[in-house]
């Protein structure tokens, strides 16, 4: 440990800087301002302002899943956690690694029944995996270590530490020591064993991978592995990050509707399951079978989540002699640009042909973007980031966050694809994209629809939607005007009224060394 | 009780009609559509569609400051509750009543693990009073009476009943009576008593009023005491809602600041408090005393929360011999309307100038807003609402509750002032103004900054914010365009840049027949 004369706030910044965080997200309040005057002379970490709390969670989501590491938030109090709670639950989904800071009143002040006085271990708790509240400024330091060290424990967890004022403020802060990272245990070997006999079986079997065995090493060598088996790759419908593209070996994402999911799952005989979950649909419908594998399929877990899924399928490669190097990957090839009026599938052609290579496609398009991956699938490669927990409102906070990420290592381009029912959760993210310079083209399929539900409506048995339903899954009357709205933060927009318009507004946007939104009208 | 075939989903809605919730403020999901089918068919109801929780909840939260009776909300899961939350804890603080009914999975599906599983319960926990998970469709309909009895429990409270989706489908369901709202208990005799000796001992005294105390005949009452007794009626800074203006019984509001408010108070003995507590800073200091009051100050509670204010309030003036009709009340002045450069000053008299009588002022105007009641005390009779729990982003979906509960009583129009930050994490709440036709004239302070942190810093003495400060405190860069913010919702805007164009504004705010906004830029 170092010993330096500081107070709390201070040693709590050094502690994250020696734990390598070097971004904060942050909506701050009167009581983290200690806090904010430590970050104020320390610049090793960046700070990002988000005008509302569910961008600064979604950012530090969206930041860790490209950086591999954590980020942190800065919060203020009870009300600020809560408001960024929804986009908590979609990253506790996907396993996202975050070090959440929440300000907290002095400790005597709060015998006082104040009007900012609330529970917040309670509020945080549902989404913390680790939560603490630090008692001292001698203790905050090696607090933090703690909450990293926890935010890093595979799969990756939601640490929470709250701080009291006068713990931030008070002298003696001592600045912690953070062990590096430890390799998750590898999965056991029986596990490995089986599910190498279920691959030599000759039964149809499919490989559901999630969290980093969607990308790098691992994914390359269960592409691998299928090619030498003839098994399947499938990625859950919640996707946290899937790289994909030419020269990438193909995984298929089990689909959101129920009967399609089970029409693409139904010749599986045995599925081996990669930090996933077995496959069941979001939502119980009356009557219907939730769970998209036949009936009888061999369900079997080759990783847990907290188990090291590249180790995993590297013995899995191992006890099958599975060698590198017959790889089986997408072809190079694009839709050629679309032209006339505008469809679905012209739009995702259009992604198709003009994705730059290394892009990040955030997305949150819902009913209006279903053809987009199939339309990319040949595509340079590029990295697929998703909803992963149903809450809407992700997509423009997490692509801030993609993108600050991948800000130093060249020029990544980040599209977000959103729905504008999505989008408005959120829509402050719009500002923050503005304000620092981000390279994030965002593309709003405006429908004024909540198409979902509307589907769901009739899809639940309750009938046609009469008027009064329909005042609540139709977002128009009026009409959201996206072009107004981004102009309002700070962002160049437009709409489109061709597929002309919008290939030359994506390519602009491409091309575009700040944000830009293009809105289509469906 | 009544027995009908029907699903529990119409039991929960039928039993609401039954208990005289008359509004539903809503953002809905794939959970809730059985409820938005059998709310769909029951048109006694009013839907009214936010796009974001935050404004769903704070619209209930002005709904019921001024209905005096609880709205509904209909959110989905623990996400759409998570999104809620910051205006449930202002709702809390301002004792509103209000009823949350949270869509669940149905219950046979939480065994499997899908995205969209939360703890709802320990999300809505902080914030609900009352709390519930209705386990069947035959007991649907009581537990909603129970939600509704447990919102109407003096001063006020927030109950929250979970319905799974498969208890809302199942039939069986059955609508159950809502007991008559029962009166609260009176305060004891001894504390009347004591009050009584207080205010006729002849030292100074402060009478601090909370809740329904505030307005109608408690503060008249009160406003008789104060006259006989000569003691002063103070409100705490986080108004629920004050009646106020010419002809009105006058009260002081206790200052934010804390020095400010330590000369406010410095001169009275003795306290007596209505439902309110005794008054402390927001926030603690370092090296400074937090409560407000003088050392040695008496502190006395009338009536605590839960207690008839009202009968309270008659008991102590009857205690007193107090008679009706001695009132002193605010007398009929507005100030002239000012010319020129805009100022803080002059925005305030313009307003005092032109509030129209029975006008609702929402009130998050923050460090902008600060002349505003003085210059509207003379003004004709009007009610206050305020931010109770320091939660910022309540104002414009206040504004639309508050709307909603005075469509049927009249012309009563709203202004809402608030600050540019401050709408920013509930800006959704201008398209339901405008979806709803509601006469609210949004005035924002658009200063660029968290005028507030940026003074706090320097107060809790770490001396000048830093380039990476100010980062944070300040809002523009780039500036936030209120005019199109406004436009991209559906609302009609404009800039003004002196107080002829504020005065025009605002006049033409107050004839219109639906929303409409003005950025101030400051």
């Amino acid at each position: 440990m170092i010993i330096c004369a500081m107070n709390g706030a201070e040693s709590l910044i050094r502690t994250l800087i020696a734990g390598r965080v070097e971004v904060c997200f942050t909506n701050p309040g009167t009581s983290e301002i200690h806090l904010v005057a430590a970050l104020d002379r320390l610049p090793e970490i960046r700070c990002v302002l988000g005008l509302f709390e569910g961008v600064v969670t979604a950012s530090a989501d969206g930041y860790a899943r490209m950086a591999e590491k954590p980020a942190c938030t800065l919060l203020h109090l009870g009300p600020g956690v809560g408001n960024g709670l929804a986009n908590l639950h979609n990253a506790s989904r996907a396993h996202t690694p975050m070090v959440n800071i929440i300000g907290q009143h002095a400790t005597y002040h709060l015998r006082h029944d104040t009007p900012l006085i609330s529970d917040i271990e309670g509020i945080a708790r549902p989404y913390s995996k680790w939560l603490r509240t630090s008692r001292s400024a001698a203790e905050l330091g090696h607090d933090a270590a703690e909450a990293i060290t926890a935010a890093r424990t595979a799969p990756g967890e939601i640490a929470t530490l709250i701080v009291p004022a006068d713990v931030a403020w008070s002298e003696g802060g001592i600045v912690a020591l953070v062990p590096g990272r430890t390799a998750p245990p590898a999965p056991d070997m029986h596990a490995v064993e089986r599910a190498a006999r279920m691959l030599k079986s000759g039964l149809r079997t499919a490989i559901l991978l999630s969290g980093n065995a969607l990308y790098g090493k691992a994914l390359q060598t269960a592409g691998q592995i299928a090619v030498a088996t003839g098994a399947k790759l499938f990625a859950p419908y919640p996707i946290s990050r899937l790289e994909r593209g030419a020269g990438i070996a193909p995984v298929e994402r089990v689909q959101y509707i129920l009967e399609v999911a089970v029409e693409q799952l139904k010749e599986y005989r045995q599925m081996i399951l990669v930090g996933a979950q077995p496959p069941v649909a979001y939502f119980a419908a009356p009557g219907k079978n939730a769970v998209l594998t036949p009936e009888g399929c061999d369900m079997h877990t080759l990783a847990t989540p907290g188990e090291d899924y590249l180790a995993g399928i590297e013995a899995l490669a191992d006890a099958l002699s599975v060698r590198a190097g017959r790889d089986v990957a997408e072809k190079s090839e694009r839709p050629s640009l679309p032209h006339g009026a505008i469809t679905l599938q012209g739009l995702a052609a259009c992604v198709g042909a003009l994705l730059p290579e290394n892009a990040i496609v955030v997305d949150e398009s819902m009913t209006s973007g279903r053809g987009m991956m199939a339309a990319t699938r040949s595509a340079p490669p590029h990295d697929w980031l998703g909803n992963t927990g149903g809450s809407i409102g992700i997509a423009l906070p997490l692509a801030v966050g993609a993108a600050i990420a991948c800000a130093r290592s060249g020029h990544r381009k980040v599209l977000c694809l959103t729905a504008d029912g999505s989008a408005m959760y959120t829509n402050q993210a719009l500002w923050t994209m503005a304000r620092e310079g981000l390279e994030i083209t965002t593309v709003v399929f405006a429908n004024r629809d909540y198409a979902v539900l509307k589907r769901e409506f009739s899809y639940l048995g309750v009938g046609e939607p009469g008027p009064r339903a329909l005042d609540l899954f139709e977002i128009g009357r009026p009409d959201l005007d996206w072009v107004h709205l981004a102009k309002g933060m700070g962002v160049p927009a437009t709409r489109v009224s061709s597929l002309e318009d919008f290939a030359r507004e994506l390519w602009k946007g491409f091309e575009s060394e700040g944000p830009r939104l293009i809105e289509v009208p469906l």
